[in-house]
């Protein structure tokens, strides 16, 4: 029996599930335990010089009527037509696996709902962190812990211009105009910059660890188009690489509480080397203490390596993967409020004011890391009280 | 229906499994989607003040043939008697999930095909890294990926060594004798200092990516007892930390080159800042470019943690994980010389030698990396040449 499975986009991460299948087809029908194919690839461009024309479609109907087709990888991006497609993929038993974070992040308690209903998956092991295994060592290799703590940096974009502006003294905006040189940033940076795309990712984890579905409006969101280059310097003084980190933990009170914003970060952390484009998961739990994912976390062939890792894990089971999975959310009373974060917090104030003990004197101001650990609020509160110019929190 | 399980050793990591499952059992249970228990514990010990004593058997003829336990957790260490329950278990169609990897590294070809003729699982997550997942990305999550090189340091003990060595100039053996005290290194640290604990688990990392049985007889293994302070330190003004390697890569002959070996490792490697007892795998694939898995190599509730989820997989599938599997090898053929190793390498020699470009000079000698890659063969006879006082090869 031949599998023949269908992609769905033939931008750079479609494309490259096509390229990295046939390039190891062999191994990859070994380690599925059958012969694959891709029958139809869509996309309403034409690609008359692709070594594959034959397989292209404009009409998804053209895959979702063929019974032949029994999976399918969505590789479109943006919540629409993607949701639609799937919905209609998952009706009919196909299963999909998708690297579209948007969708995840927006509409994937319905997914994994009506995949459920129709014994078929849908993975999304490719939405985040690109290559690297996340979504399945979480949920499978850690079972059997007790996860408090997720925490990482989940977008290569900021991660290349943090690292330009920490090694090369390079300002953020031209760093930023590298990274749409070097195709790392898109036109419109803002989903990068501003954090949205890291936030979709701790969304996805955030749902999958704690099993209710949590949306990006309901998480506090801060990018790095603010950030200084007298506060990467100040903050490498006292220690500490700046880092856009996305988390989410268990708080006191019962609740979760994700967020995405720029912090210092220890060079004793291990999570303070990942440079460039590099992403990075950290996971904490009761049995593991703590462990960490790094690699890739874009690209063509890094994403789609994690998209056919989906395919053909969806060829050799029988039946669905129930344990991946979340609940839908009516509210978001599980989410803690921002104001309650703890944590140390970078300052910097004016030259001339008082210099607390360890803090570093530069022509931008005084920087210092608190002694104390103070609340979101608490630390809002003290940089009105200071006349403080810049407030990051310390990731711990 | 609920299943049982039996927990084979009662030491470290044994009483690990057992806590751990009592801990977390809720979530266990519903990550597992079935109710769980434990029945049996068999250890030679008596354990009287244990909350779980009426569990206790000494004799492993209660586990093996009560049809109730579907699932073993094998925790004993050695070969033997660990061979002879594994197979007994899985004989009787009883899945076995360890942490032995003395028993998976000179043994594992047979359990494999054992499990799959009785339509059982044999898995080891927990053999290699302690808790961080590696077996399971490696065979699912990168399936895509025509994998060519893994590396990585797969020894707590010695990291720890070499930590202390970096960080406090600590000599060899003080950092040895510390270690002891912390309970990091056994009395007899032979098989850690020597390297042979990482060499079987780079045995069981090669027979799984490359589909052979490695045994660590055929692998070149060298440990950190001849490691001196002044290298260390030399290599941290050349821009590189000291690390045990244990690494496999297929090489130009269509073979493939398993070594454990002291290495340089570059400050701009990832894995340079992997320290203290903390293990590191690094991956490297046509589709991933390279991914790197990190966390606690050993200790009783991260080794526990892989362990369980290891049943926890066991008792949520229906039949065999055929793709974690290798052949058995009838002979060595496929494994290459360490001759052939390719390498940059760092040199010492005495001082009023010639010192090349880039060379630090220091009371113990002049130390430099070399610009040429040489083969481990011609950095021998190099050495010779020069009259080196140490000789390590460059981690790429």
């Amino acid at each position: 029996m031949s599998v023949k499975f269908a992609v769905l986009g033939h931008g750079v991460v479609g494309s490259g599930v096509v390229e990295l299948f046939y390039k190891n087809k062999k191994s990859i029908e070994k380690r599925a335990g059958t012969e694959m194919d891709i029958k139809y690839i869509l996309d309403l461009r034409d690609f008359p010089d692709s070594p594959y024309k034959d397989k292209f479609t404009k009409d998804f109907n053209d895959i979702v009527n063929d019974d032949e087709v029994s999976a399918v990888a969505e590789c479109m991006g943006g919540v629409e037509p993607a949701f639609t497609f799937v919905k209609a993929c998952l009706e009919k038993g196909k299963s999909v696996s998708t690297s579209n974070k948007e969708l995840v992040a927006e509409k994937g308690d319905i997914l994994l709902k009506t995949a459920k209903e129709h014994n078929c998956n849908f993975f999304f092991e490719a939405s985040v962190g690109g290559a690297i295994p996340i979504i399945r060592p979480l949920h499978k290799c850690l079972a059997a812990n007790d996860i408090d703590k997720v925490a990482g940096i989940l977008n290569g974009t900021t991660n290349f211009i943090l690292t330009k502006m920490y090694n090369d003294n390079m300002p953020f905006t031209d760093a930023l105009k590298l990274a749409q040189e070097l195709g790392y940033a898109e036109k419109d940076p803002t989903a990068d910059i501003e954090g949205h795309d890291a936030c979709r990712k701790i969304c996805i984890i955030s749902s999958l660890v704690f099993g209710k579905h949590v949306y990006p409006k309901d998480v506090y969101t801060k990018g790095i188009s603010q950030m200084e280059l007298c506060d990467v310097a100040a903050a490498d003084v006292l220690g500490h690489s700046v880092k856009l980190i996305a988390s989410v933990r268990k708080t006191s009170n019962g609740k979760i509480l994700p967020a995405v914003m720029p912090m210092l970060v220890s060079y004793d952390s291990i999570i303070a080397g990942v440079n460039d484009v590099f992403n990075a998961v950290l996971v904490y739990g009761d049995g593991i203490d703590q462990a960490m994912f790094y690699g890739r976390g874009a690209g063509k062939l890094p994403t789609a390596s994690a998209v056919m890792g989906d395919v053909i894990e969806t060829v050799k089971l029988e039946g669905t993967e129930g344990s991946q999975t979340w609940e839908s959310s009516s509210d978001n009373s599980f989410i803690d409020s921002i104001d309650n974060l703890s944590a140390h917090w970078y300052f910097r104030v004016p030259s001339g004011s008082a210099s607390p003990e360890g803090s570093y004197e530069h022509e931008d101001g005084i920087s210092f890391i608190t002694d104390d650990v103070l609340t979101f609020k608490g630390a809002s509160a003290k940089a009105s009280e200071i006349g403080a110019l810049a407030c990051i929190p310390v990731f711990e």
